[in-house]
């Protein structure tokens, strides 16, 4: 994997990410605070800056009580 | 989450890759291969000792074609 396809799959994720807490009708905020983590953090995941840990995503999952899969089902380009 | 739960959400994780590891019938030297990654990486992510991240998670699924999901697949304790 190279750091285009990397770019690529953190760019996918946190769409999803971004998607999926929009439809359980959260804010990045609320979600942060659920995380106790910064809303800069969200931010970053949603748009693909950071390559968060697996324990950070499980915690997501968690919190937006969400498949862990759901996150990686991306669009063929 | 407080560390002590990321602690136990890592040694899950890593036991889940190591046991579905084995089932493909993959080393940690194959898998270590198939990822462009050096071999103690592998082990550290199957000791829980480093909490890594998910786009490492995503090739590994792809490398072993098991769903994201399966790794937290964890015991109630």
């Amino acid at each position: 994997m190279d750091n285009q396809d990397k770019k690529s799959i953190l760019i996918s994720f946190g769409g999803n990410l971004r998607q999926l807490r929009l439809a359980k009708g959260l804010t990045q905020e609320q979600l942060a605070n659920e995380l106790g983590v910064e809303i800069s953090q969200i931010s970053r995941i949603e748009r693909g800056v950071i390559n968060t840990s697996i324990t950070t995503l499980y915690a997501i999952s968690k919190a937006l009580e969400i498949d862990v899969s759901e996150f990686f089902v991306f669009d063929a380009n």
